[in-house]
This record gives structure tokens, C-alpha cells and sequence, in this order.
């Protein structure tokens, strides 16, 4: 036995830990649905006190959408060797149209689970049998849906993308008014309009039957706009625990699925230990461990091989796979003018394959075969865009309108198999040209949702793409996109470290909330009003908790005033003390309180009275603290 | 004699030494205009040859707009204490129309000059004595181009804004369209274009008869699109030293204009230091500097002293003032329903002052008097927006857009004095309420520029506030704004520092430049082009200078890949030597090239042949490097 039994993970530990604070001045709570089982997690902010001249206010705790599971909860002990709580194996052994095969089913699966060198890498529970449909059965939430059937996972996200807004409804009539593009997002998120949204292809849950620890969550355009991060050893592997310490270090910062794009020799195992430990959606790009398999070597691809390794994958309990049965051999001469051709990694391999043998997209000419696979399991399907664009020169251009279209046709065969569908887009795009990509995108697609990544709008920025592109994120999310792939500052540059992953999440949050608030998603500015209340009353730590990253505006806080009196003063560290705009309309309130006015009131009668008073009031309103 | 002499600049040393490296792998070279002493800098990228199978074949410099001044001029000998050439001073000389003053003339400027404390303090050409127009004439760049004179300084930005586009007639022909809402760029800038643009007061060139230093340059949202740094020095003041080490990092990264936002002791002495150094405008808000001469009590400001005030910072060359001229009365009671008030600080000082007296704003009673100052020294307007929305909630309101339309009433009395003027915008807006900003900002204020800061387009990202902000000025930009205010990560938590500086013009930068390729700015695209030409042609030098921060680009990419050769290796540190995507379209080329075919014949025809030669080259393509 030559494997060394350090690589598997230990309790929590390391790289682990920094992921499994709670995060501070927070409850994790849990509102629960038709039955003991269906608990939806969410993020509570406890806010401090108004204070106002007649005493202090109590500020209504902030509910924040959590995706980083129960590595959060103080009340779960984390044990990454035995892996999540199994939340949805009693909603699958009920609806009995599954089965526990005696082995894996797959070629490479048995050989893996055979191979005793392979036992210290191996997760422990990983005797676990696949799960897999009963023959004749299809169990993707789709079907369920399309037969009126509301499952618990609709039940769950209906309440989750909900966050509690009957506890807000006094700040929701204040809101701003969105502009939604053609959207249609109700007031109320109820499991019905789930149901609908999914039997409609709208929308998807991926939630593979062989996931169970997953707290299901949805995609599509009439629901909040969620992000992905990326994981993925390369050839100079790093360990196991490393890599489950990107997934649980990414759901932390808010991805709401993770894509493992690992390469390298154990990816199978890396693989297991990420699932069973993952509360979000993992998708993969499958014809990356098929490339492996043949040792890199493009044209000694196989349908059968890829088959085997879908199989695999999907036994495994992956969520989405995305595929690029969407290139076909016409398109490639679409490319030879590009400035940049094919960029994508799986389009780059599949135009190879085809150039190589001369014959169509294996891919494309065993759809069908793909579909019985993923409705077997409830896969989801991300249909890869090959012939992305990689630069401003080449966007929207024949090629990769000529392989959306062809996504189009794609989707449809899918939706026949009631299996789940979503579309990925680009790349590069300039701003005046991502709409077009939106409209023509649910248009070819049948309105299935949008995953782009970014896309960037400008290409002489290395080292800032997260930038580049969360600018195009936001707005094509705000036209409709239901799911925006992050993009680090290493982009085109290397392969990201655990700050640039963050970077790349937090900017891709920023992108999504700010297409939230655009696209007048209910609840969205409640967080805003939230933080601006905090700012307008000077309650700092209140700021910091609110943010999206409460230790970093913290720091930077303490930069300039770290004296922790000042996280209460009543000035903000730009203006300093002597002097701060947010103060003179405080007082104008206070007045109009005083007098038992309204505060218009009190501007409009009480003009020359308030004159003599600022004036009298003077020492009090420059009071250096 | 008290003063620290240590204060005063050395020749280069320093924080200023880091500006005055030249740009790596680039040369500095002048456009000549009419006459020898228009000399236009730009910035010349040199570019590694590109590598085919029959050769090298070498690529055209790319060129780019310089906003960094004689520091990276390695010809130009740099001595802080001696200030830049004076490259106007013949130009003022030779239009007769102006005066030097026997001493300043305001009050404060001669208590300053005569104050020997101040010598260890003081620029040493101070005894420069100020210019002014002759009695009854207006030197404004509007008051000549509305004479139909072409000036020096239109010749200078027509030339600058051209950037040698002539050059790259070929790959003009290629570039994406953009979509203008309405502005009408010009395929090639001519002087009588931008004349036309200035008369029209769609375009102001802000160029104070004071500051001769400066190299001039154009707002207007016919032409690329500007941004703006901002520095200041606090009570805790840093050096002089220090903040002119400010000016030069900021323009180094591609700040267009500085504004100096300093408060503390010594302003005077600092801004002079500050101008004679600066070759970009200097913008500054003097009500922050009347406050400071009456202790920070705002209701002790009069006309008298602010009227002092500014031509006391007309007579040392600051090019653009900010005046809240347009906040009154009647608007302060429209502001107590908000959620944040008032946030802009010179709106909340003349809210005060307002309230104090129970009397209209004095800069708006005293516009007219203002803009003879105005008119006497060429200072642009930048008509301050005292009533920006300070959060979400506030985006787009009453106090907001009446404070606008006044803003509109005021800049057609300027335009009467024949008096430059820009319109100052938000703020904080969600991204479906932008562009109403932009078209109502066009309406109400004759199409004059729109300069905004930001917007942000959420509230919930302190620390990241450079993203959420970056979002909204790039689509402002492309809307038509015509300089973008830049936002640091420390907004809304501290004073930036140096890296906050950087990463807060960077991301400006990039908003900037996706806001013209948006807008369809002819030769914007050939920045892309060029970077996305080394990507596909793995020339890694040029992927980090043709970047907006070669610096980092290198340094991130060193991360992953750390050996010198690989920066000439044909693939990229993503996906690693065994398997890259942009090889494969490489091959498809010079595949094309050998048998003489056009790229997409090739293709069609040789399909099958190609088939067999994949295979055989197979060896190659996988060959490790």
C-alpha cells in the first residue's frame, strides 16, 4: 500500500476550520415547512439598538439567504470523515421509484471501489450503494413536476427563496420599483409556482437522488440570481483536504453551487469526499475526466467511455453535468476567423474529437442515450457553450449563435424526457451586446435558464477580471440570467488561491444582489435598507455584520479609527469627528419629533424657529467626541 | 522660524519615486500639432513579433492615452521643487488677453505669501505672480470656441483624443458596433470638432490660465470617457511630500483628473505644490476650505469669505471647482423622509448654513458674481450635487432630481458668462433607475457633462464598494456620462491608502474603457484586440503591458507559473502544457496557410484529409514543452 493515509481529512481541521465559524452576530435558524424533516436554513443578523432621544429601538433581526449549510450551525458537530446529514433519504425511500443497486454500475466506479491501494483515500461511508430510478421510472424533479406533483425539495426552496418576507412587509411597500425584462416574479414564492416554474423548464433544482445531503436550491429567472464558484486540483494535486476546504470556504462567501473541474489522479475519491460533504449543488464537466482516462489524448475519445463516466459521476451524486453536444462539425469553420477560436476547454476537446475522425459530436449523436442517464439519477443538464466567445473582437458571432441554436433544438429533446435543463453563455462580451445574448438565449432556449460566465466586458485587464466581468454579470443577470459563473483575478492569468476565490465570490454577489434589486426581486433592498439604517445611525458593528464580507469592512474600518470607542461614535471615519453629512438630518428629525410634527411639517412651519435653534444648538451639533 | 523643512519635496525620492519609472516594454512619444510647442504625449506599447511557420512577423506598436505626465519620460529630468515645464505659457502670452497680478489678490492668498513661517513650506517658484483675465475680457475655452477660434489647447485634446488612429486603419474595419444613445462620436476627433463641442457646452476642457503645467484634455461625452481620483490629506496630515506622491501614483494609473480634497493646516501651501506638479487638472470642492478658515462652523460662512476663498484657488491654477449652488431652501424638507439624509458633505454644510440663517444658499444667490470669477481665470463649474441619494432607498427622489433641475437653470447662467460647466451626479442607484439619471441630467442641463461618482448599484458591500460601484459607472458610461468620480475599496469605512488608491482607478479604468467599446469610441477596441491577439499567440510579455496593471498581471501569473521560459510557452497557466484550447484553431490556420487556402475553404474542402493528419500529427499537438 503505497497511498498515505494523511490526504484524508481529519474531524475539521486546517484549511477546514476558517469555514466552520458561524458567522458573527448571527443565529442559524431553520423555518419549518409541511413536516419535521423539510427545515429550510437561513442566516439571521442581529442588529443593535436604535437610539433616540426618547430611548432605544429594537431593530428587528435581518434574514439573509445561507448557502453555507450546517459548517455554520454551532449546534452540528462537523465530522468531514462521516459527511453531511443525510436530509433527503426519506423523501426518496418514500416515493419509491428508485432503487439501492448492489454495486456501482459503471465500469471505472467498480474498479475504483475494488482497487484496496485506493483505502486510504477512500471516503469511509463510501459502501454507500447508488441509488439509481426503478426501470421504466423517471425521477428528475421535472417529471415530478410536469405530473402536478409538489416534492419536498419545492416545498423547501419555495421557503427559502421566500426568506421570511411576512416579517417585512412594512419595509417591502417602501421599495423601489424593478424593471424586470419580461420576468415574472410573484410576490410570494409559493411551492405551486415552483412546481410550475420547473414543469414549465423555467427553472431547475438540481438535486441528483444520490445527493441526499443537499439543501435543495433553485435556478431561473423568476427566482433570486445565483452564483457559481469553481474548484479543481490540477496535476500538481492538492490534497483532499484541501480541496473539500475550496467547497466549504466557497459556500461560506455564498456560492450556491460548486463546479469541480478537478484533473489529476484521484479525482474519483477527491470527488466523493466534496459531495458527501456539500449542502449545495456539485456539477462537473464530465468529458474532463474522459479526457484523463484516455491520457489526454482528444481522439481516443469514446461514446462508450463517456458513457461509463457519466454513470460514474452520476452514482456519485453530482447535480449538473455540463455538455457540449451543442458543437457540431459545421460550426468549427465558423471559428477559423476568430482572433481568438475556441476557448472552451470541453469545446476545444469535443471540435477536436470531431476534426480528428471526421464524423458528427459524439455528444449530439447519442443525446437521447445522455437524457436516459440524467433522468435516471435527476442530473441536470448544463449544456455547455463550446464556441463561447474569449474576446470582445468575437462575440455574438455566427459560431456561438449557430451553437446556441443548436442548445435550442437540445433543450427540447431534453424537456421530452422531462429532464432538467440549463444553458451556459459567455465569455466576452462587450456591454451594448450582452442583451442580445439574453433575448436570443430564451428565444433558441424555450426561456430555460441562463448560466453565462461573467461575461467580461473588456479584455486589457488581467489580474482584475473578477471586475471586468462582474460588470457584464450584474446586467445580464438584471436582463435574466439565472446563474452567473464567478470569475477570479487570476483569470487568464493562473489558477486561483483562497483569496481569489473569495474575491471572485464576493464580486459575483455583489453582481447577483444588484440584479436582484434591479430586476425588483420582493426582499431584495430589505438588506440595503437594512445597512443603511445602520449607516445613517452610525451603528458600525451593525454595518460590518450586514456586508456581504463583515471581516473585511471591519478591517478596513480598524485601519483608520481602531479604537473600538469609535465602532459606536456617531461620525463615520471619512469625515471624522468634528464634521459629518449624516448628522444634520438626524437633527431635523429629532426636532420634528420634539415638536410632535411630521417631519415635513416641522421643515415647512417650523423654518425660522429652526433657524434660531441650529444657530443656539451650534455648540451641540460640532461636539467633538 | 517653527516649520520643518524636512516637509518640503527632495528632487525625486521616495513615494514619488515609484511614478516616475517609465512603463515597462514602452516608449513615450509626442504627437506635433500645428506649431512646436504642441507636443500631445502618448503612450507607445511595444509589441513581441508574432511567431508563424514561415517566420516573424512583427506587430505594430499599440498606442494608448498617457495621463502620466513628463514622470515616465525618461528624456525629462523630474525636480518636484521646480515644478513641470510651463507648457502653456506662450500660448496665454500670445492671446493678450490676460494680465499678470502684482500679488494675489485675494486676502488669504497675500496673508499666506507673507507669512515667513510659511517659507520652509512654500514651492519655490511661488513668487510666480498669478494671471488674470484683463478687465472685461473672459479667457474660457467657451468664450473662444463660441468666437469660432480654435485654441492651442483644442488642437492639443483633438490630437489626444485621436490617439494616431490612423495607424490602425485595418483593424478599424473589424471592430464591433457600439450603441450611443444618442451621443454622435466622430470617426477621427478634429480641432473644429472639438470647438464645436465646447461651444455648444457639450464638452468643457478645464485649463485655468493658472496652471500652465497642464497637458490639456476633454470632458464630453462625445469623446472617451474620463475618470477621476480623488486625494486629500486629513487633520492627521501626511506630508507634502506624501500627497504629491498621491497626484503622480494616480495619474501613473490613468486618473484624467485629480481632486484634491485635502482639509488641515497647510492647504494652501500643499495644492500649490500639488498644481505646479500636475500636467491633469486639479479639481477642488473651496467650500471644504472656507469651512476650515471659520473653524468648521458652517453657519459663520459668508459670501464675502467664500468669494476670498476662491480666488485665492483661482490665482494658484485649480481648473475645476465643485459648488453646491444648486441646493435650496425649499429642497431640505424633501430629504427628511430619507433613509440616509443627506450625505454629500458640501450639501450638508450649505443645508446648515441654510437652516442656520432661514436664508437661500449663498452660492446660488451669488452665481452670477461667481461665474465673473469663473470667467477671469478659465475654472470650470462642476455644479456639486449636495442632494446625491446616499443609499438605495433614496435613488432617484424628489430632493434629487430638484436639486437637478436648478442645476439646469444654473448652467445656462453660466453658459451666458460663456463659463465651462459640468453637472455632478449620484451616488447610489439600483441599475434599473440609471439611466433615467443620465436622460434627465441631458434634459435638464442642456447636454452638458455629466461627471457622477459611481453609482453604486447596492448598499449591502462595504470594503468592495469600488465593484458595487464600477457596475454603475460603466453603465452610466455607456449611457453618456462623461467622467466617472472613481470610488475606493475603503469607501464608506476609511481613508484609502496607496493600494486602495490603485485598485480604485483601476476599476475606474475599467469601467471607462467599457463604457467606450459600449459606446462604439473608434479605436477603443484596438486595446482588446491587441491583448486578445497575444492570448491566442501565448505572448505573455504582451498580455501583462498591454494590460491595465502590468504589474500585477505579472505577478499573478508568476504564482502559478514561476520560470522564466514559460512566459514564451505556447500555452496557458489554466489548463497546463499537456492540453490547451487555443491550440487547436492555431493548427486549423496554418493548416489553412500552408495549402493556400483560404481558412474557412480549408475547412470545408480538406475536412476528411484533415482527419487523417489530426491523427497523424497527434505527437505534436500533445508535444510537452
Amino acid at each position: 500500500m503505497s497511498a498515505n493515509p494523511e490526504q484524508r481529512p481529519s474531524r475539521v481541521s486546517g484549511a477546514n476550520g476558517a469555514s466552520t465559524r458561524p458567522y458573527p452576530r448571527s443565529r442559524k435558524i431553520y423555518v419549518q415547512g409541511s413536516r419535521a424533516d423539510i427545515r429550510v436554513p437561513m442566516r439571521e443578523i442581529l442588529l443593535d439598538d436604535t437610539i433616540t432621544g426618547s430611548g432605544a429601538e429594537r431593530n428587528q433581526p435581518l434574514t439573509v439567504y445561507d448557502t453555507s449549510g450546517p459548517y455554520t450551525d454551532p449546534e452540528v458537530e462537523i465530522d468531514l470523515r462521516a459527511g453531511l446529514p443525510d436530509l433527503r433519504g426519506a423523501w426518496l425511500d418514500e416515493r419509491g421509484d428508485s432503487e439501492r443497486l448492489p454495486a456501482p454500475s459503471s465500469d471505472y466506479g467498480r474498479r475504483r471501489a475494488a482497487d484496496p491501494d485506493l483505502d486510504p483515500l477512500r471516503f469511509p461511508r463510501y459502501n454507500r450503494n447508488p441509488r439509481r430510478a426503478l426501470p421504466g421510472r423517471n425521477v428528475t424533479q421535472m417529471h415530478y413536476a410536469r405530473k402536478g406533483v409538489i416534492t419536498h425539495e419545492m416545498e423547501f426552496v419555495a421557503l427559502r427563496e421566500n426568506l421570511r418576507l411576512e416579517l417585512y412587509r412594512e419595509q417591502l411597500a417602501t421599495q423601489q420599483r424593478g424593471e424586470s425584462w419580461g420576468a415574472a416574479i410573484p410576490e410570494r414564492i409559493t411551492p405551486e409556482f415552483v412546481r410550475d416554474e420547473v414543469a414549465r423548464g423555467r427553472a431547475v433544482i438540481p438535486a441528483n437522488i444520490n445527493h441526499p445531503e443537499l439543501e435543495p436550491m433553485i435556478i431561473g429567472r423568476n427566482f433570486l440570481v445565483k452564483i457559481n464558484g469553481n474548484l479543481g486540483s490540477s496535476a500538481l494535486a492538492s490534497s483532499i483536504e484541501e480541496e473539500v476546504a475550496k467547497m466549504t470556504w466557497g459556500i461560506r462567501w455564498g456560492s450556491d453551487t460548486i463546479m469541480d473541474l478537478s484533473t489529476g489522479r484521484n479525482i474519483h475519491e477527491t470527488r466523493e469526499w466534496i459531495i458527501r460533504n456539500s449542502p449545495v449543488p456539485i456539477g462537473t464537466v464530465p468529458i474532463y475526466q474522459a479526457l484523463e482516462k484516455v491520457g489526454g489524448r482528444a481522439e481516443e475519445l469514446s461514446w462508450e467511455l463517456f458513457r461509463d463516466t457519466l454513470i460514474e459521476q452520476a452514482e456519485q451524486g453530482v447535480d449538473y453535468f455540463t455538455i457540449h453536444a451543442g458543437l457540431l462539425l459545421r460550426h468549427i469553420p465558423l471559428t477559423a476567423k476568430r482572433v481568438t477560436g475556441i476557448v472552451s476547454r470541453g469545446g476545444s476537446i469535443m471540435a477536436k474529437w470531431c476534426l480528428a475522425h471526421h464524423r458528427e459530436n459524439f455528444l449530439y449523436t447519442h443525446f437521447e442515450e445522455i437524457c436516459e442517464i440524467m433522468k435516471a439519477y435527476d442530473v441536470t443538464f448544463s449544456l455547455g457553450d463550446g464556441l463561447r466567445p474569449g474576446c470582445i473582437a468575437d462575440a455574438n458571432d455566427a459560431a456561438q449563435f449557430g451553437e446556441l441554436e443548436v442548445l435550442g433544438e437540445l433543450t427540447r429533446v431534453a424537456w421530452k424526457h422531462d429532464v432538467q435543463t440549463i444553458i451556459e453563455g459567455p465569455g466576452h462580451v462587450p456591454m451594448q451586446m450582452i442583451r442580445e445574448n439574453m433575448e436570443k438565449q430564451l428565444e433558441c432556449c424555450g426561456e430555460a435558464p441562463f448560466y453565462t460566465l461573467g461575461p467580461l466586458t473588456t479584455d486589457i485587464a488581467p489580474g482584475y477580471d473578477h471586475i471586468t466581468s462582474a460588470i457584464g454579470a450584474a446586467m445580464i443577470g438584471w436582463y435574466g440570467c439565472a446563474m452567473l459563473c464567478y470569475v477570479t483575478p487570476k483569470e487568464h492569468l493562473g489558477l486561483p488561491n483562497r483569496d481569489d476565490v473569495k474575491e471572485g465570490i464576493i464580486a459575483y454577489k455583489i453582481a447577483a444582489h444588484a440584479a436582484d434589486l434591479a430586476k425588483g426581486h420582493p426582499g431584495a433592498q430589505i438588506r440595503d435598507d437594512a445597512m443603511s439604517r445602520a449607516r445613517f445611525e452610525f451603528r458600525w458593528e451593525d454595518q460590518f455584520t450586514i456586508g456581504l464580507d463583515p471581516d473585511r469592512a471591519r478591517e478596513y474600518h480598524d485601519e483608520t479609527l481602531p479604537q473600538d470607542a469609535h465602532k459606536t461614535a456617531h461620525f463615520c471615519s471619512m469625515c471624522g469627528p468634528a464634521f459629518c453629512s449624516m448628522k444634520i438630518t438626524r437633527e431635523v428629525r429629532d426636532y420634528a419629533r420634539r415638536r410632535g410634527l411630521s417631519e415635513q411639517e416641522a421643515l415647512r412651519r417650523g423654518m425660522e424657529e429652526k433657524a434660531v435653534e441650529f444657530v443656539n444648538q451650534g455648540g451641540d451639533l460640532y461636539r467633538k467626541v
